[in-house]
């Protein structure tokens, strides 16, 4: 119950959980790279790479007790081939293939609208540790439907996959965080926008400002 | 689809939800009482007040499918008897009863933790629309474990019960809106602030300024 001791929880349940994950694979597959939290600096232009988050949504996962979730992508020297986020307490899974489609439990998801403008737009993301362009935090939620925050990268880039919102803007995000998401909104006909570079996540310069949105109108909206 | 139909379609659900919910109460009660979104001139001070929302949470139920409630209070002569807010897709429904309560799908809530600061907080609420007291929102985010928005005030009022948030903020809010919310909150420990006052619902002078904590402690390093 004290801090410190759910500070512990959490390490010992995000390290058992990722060295599940990376013995399972490496049980099944020989000479497997893997990025995650704990090893930042595998060879990132492997032919097999994985990246992992364990647990994306930490705060949640502590206070709440839901909305925090698993996320697994894997990439071919730096080319998405697939994504899974699963939304751990709704048993959600979401699974994007490249070229070949976005799923929820198994269920194809559908494109999303590429005509929706900002202003019929919902937006998640925690606005308020924002000033990532031009417009101000105010501003920007003046143009929006409303805004949203769960606390949760993976889940809220499905979110937009999903059509449940239609961009979400955050920072100080990593690899890890966004790595699968991207393949299940790309999937869908999304796109992301992260550290200065369009539909791309191996940058050494990123500073960890990531926006996903629906189409390429509402991501225009939002930076100017 | 079009924005026009969706509207007349939320109108609807709207209407038809709050006509089954008063039909139903005043086939079963005579002399009956209601203050709802629809009918927001009735005697205050009846002995028999239903506040009803039948759908708090619109932009959600819209755009989500989720995330929204259904709201039904009791008052006797603006006291609180009970209230009972049903998320109606996670199928959880909460009951306050004044005096002896507040339940969870029929399980006992526990009393919140009265020593918490704010510090130590998740803090729910459009914190952007807001500038309602001292702090500014930037401020008070600093000051924060985190902030989360949901979108709908009687659920959020409900977390706050339920521990998965500390506080709950928000502005433009009615009567019908929180209703029933604050009697849940109330038996578990927590208080609220409406309109310039605590713990109290039907002044003529609101601003509709809401704020919920589960503590004086949160709640006066909110304020100031």
């Amino acid at each position: 119950e004290t801090k410190a001791n759910s500070s512990d929880f959490v390490t010992n349940v995000d390290k058992s959980t990722e060295v599940f994950l990376v013995e399972g694979i490496k049980a099944a597959f020989a000479d497997q790279d893997f990025l995650t939290e704990e090893d930042t600096t595998p060879r990132v232009d492997s032919d097999e790479l994985w990246i992992i988050d364990p647990i994306d949504g930490t705060t949640n996962f502590i206070y709440q007790k839901k909305n925090f979730a698993i996320s697994i992508a894997y990439y071919h020297k730096k080319q998405p081939i697939f994504g899974i986020v699963y939304d751990v307490m709704a048993d959600k899974m979401f699974l994007g293939i490249t070229n070949e489609g976005a799923y929820l439990n198994g269920e194809k998801l559908p494109k999303v609208n590429q005509d929706r403008t900002l202003k019929e737009s919902i937006l998640y993301g925690d606005l308020y540790s924002l000033s990532m362009f031009e417009k101000s935090p105010e501003d920007l939620r003046k143009e929006l439907v409303s805004h949203r925050y769960l606390g949760a990268a993976s889940l809220e880039i499905c979110a937009v996959a999903e059509n449940q919102a239609q961009a979400y803007i955050s920072r100080n995000l990593k690899v890890w965080d966004v790595a699968a998401g991207v393949i299940v909104l790309n999937e869908v006909g999304g796109s992301y926008y992260f550290g200065g570079h369009d539909n791309g996540l191996f940058y050494n310069d990123s500073d960890g400002v990531f926006l996903s949105s629906q189409n390429k109108n509402i991501e225009n909206d939002i930076k100017s």
